[in-house]
């Protein structure tokens, strides 16, 4: 019998608690955490491959970089991607193998698969960058960056200025081919961060941009180059839900792809939070009748793909 | 007829060139010309992976994390390790795929694995760390380096204070599983800057340090574990050579185990330089009379590999 073919998009509260030191011995602590609900789900032998989200790595990243930027040069935004990838998948990957094995699957591979994703030269993303990045500066200072290294700035709501980079549409994972070879056998963490974010050239060769990628779109891609079964994306929130915070607050069960656009178009869900978790689903369930998206809680998926919780999106 | 397995093990010059500004633009810059040269390796039908070094790179990191540790907290080592295998992975196998394509073999498949090195809590290196790392320190700074974070530290050459790690042996490659899996198919990018080192604790699971392994160390394990046929480690110099750097200097073309022995116990290669090199080589060599260790410049690979240059290390 063919296995449910599964990825797992995770979070930032699976990589890190809200309020917790912001260093990288309290993340691991987190992620063991989190490896723990993952090895749960490994364990009703799902194939699986797992995405996972690096905003405030790469935020700290970058912020170490340009403070230190006087006494050593500092990097790329798309090497810090690059950098988040092997940081955040050495710990999924050790502590992924330790939770596997106390659940009797210690036998079964696990890696992290350093990956570029192909995103449009004309993204309409690049038009207007908006997705702020690392450090905050003085007008002063932001001047000084937009001439020498020809950042995007802008002032973000009276805390001073920051670099805005484009949130461009992922279109296809470079290394697709070694995440195939290895489906099944191994449980590969891939397209860390959204991937790291290239263009295509004219001459076909890749080359990386500053840019930042919906690790949900890039899950719900991959999801769909691997031809999966179940798309979960682990979140805060057990359901999503209508009017989210509000006395009128709905959790939602299961809706089709036509009621989760029209929950969009009506503005229920928050740019930035549910709303790319909510598109990545519809983007992955549209495909085929076949095909699940959920949206649940990092605690919770288990139940959510026996059906008991979490919220269902399918075309039908 | 099977293909001759190759492991490439690249040093500081496949990835910076001296004097060239230290940025991660100008390494990319290298690392592309490196690759037209491991593509012409490729071309020849080899079925190979790539080790790679990191000193530079990891020093930089580390410089840049405790520079700005005022403002976001300090990296473990480890991290700083695996960061490095994302950063110059994604270089490599970007531009590799682009040299291949341009000998006709852009179909084959690069990827960078993120790779655990286990080493032996009780090696003898943690007894006594040598190896520096990151920025220098007063003596100062340095005692309060050690009270709070538990360094070890020590006076270099007059230059101040800097944290010294181990360089134990590698014992293990905790992702040996998915190698093997790519093996053959695809171009794998393993084991960088030696692995991220972790120790193996008594319940089995694995846990990160705080050392550095040597690369060609790792190449010549990895070099064993996948069976390879040659294990090619490009340097600097053509040839390994006798009284280096002196009147009397003698390259060496085709040595045995038992001779590259007697040169190493007689002092001729420097530590940290040369002998690591040929340490790697003997360590390789000595499995069995069939298997070729070379030592050359990183741009004689394909006439070493002809039998044209390079110094060949064989059991007989």
């Amino acid at each position: 019998m063919e296995k449910t073919k599964i990825i797992v998009a995770l979070g930032g509260n699976a990589l890190e608690e809200a309020g917790s030191p912001a260093t990288a011995e309290a993340q691991l602590a987190v992620v063991k955490k989190t490896c723990t609900y993952l090895a749960e789900l490994a364990s009703h032998d799902y194939e699986m491959a797992i995405v996972h989200g690096n905003g405030p790595q790469v935020g700290r990243i970058l912020l170490a970089s340009e403070t230190a930027r006087e006494v050593t040069p500092p990097l790329p935004f798309d090497v810090c991607g690059a950098m988040t990838q092997g940081y955040i998948g050495y710990h999924i990957q050790q502590s992924l193998k330790e939770a596997l094995a106390r659940v009797g699957k210690g036998h079964t591979p696990v890696v992290t698969l350093v990956t570029q994703m192909v995103v449009e030269k004309d993204d309409p993303g690049f038009l207007n960058p908006s997705k702020p990045i690392g450090p905050f500066y003085t007008e002063a200072e932001a001047q000084v960056l937009m001439a020498e290294r020809g950042f995007t700035m802008k002032e973000d709501a009276g805390r001073g200025w920051r670099r805005v980079v484009a949130s461009p549409i992922p279109k296809e994972i470079a290394e697709i081919d070694s995440i195939l070879k290895l489906w099944g056998s191994t449980i590969c963490i891939a397209c860390g961060g959204g991937g790291i974010p290239v263009i295509r050239q004219a001459n076909n060769e890749l080359s990386g941009v500053a840019a930042v990628i919906d690790k949900d779109f890039a899950a719900a891609l991959l999801a769909k180059q691997v031809d999966a079964d179940i798309l979960i994306i682990l979140t805060e929130v057990e359901n999503v839900a209508l009017n989210f915070n509000t006395p009128e607050e709905q959790p939602l069960r299961h809706i089709t792809v036509a009621e989760a656009e029209r929950y969009i178009a009506e503005g229920h869900f928050a740019a930035g939070s549910m709303l790319p978790k909510v598109k990545a689903a519809v983007q992955f369930a549209r495909v085929s009748p076949a095909k699940k998206a959920i949206i649940t809680s990092l605690y919770k998926g288990t139940e959510a793909l026996a059906g008991q919780t979490g919220t269902l999106i399918t075309l039908e």
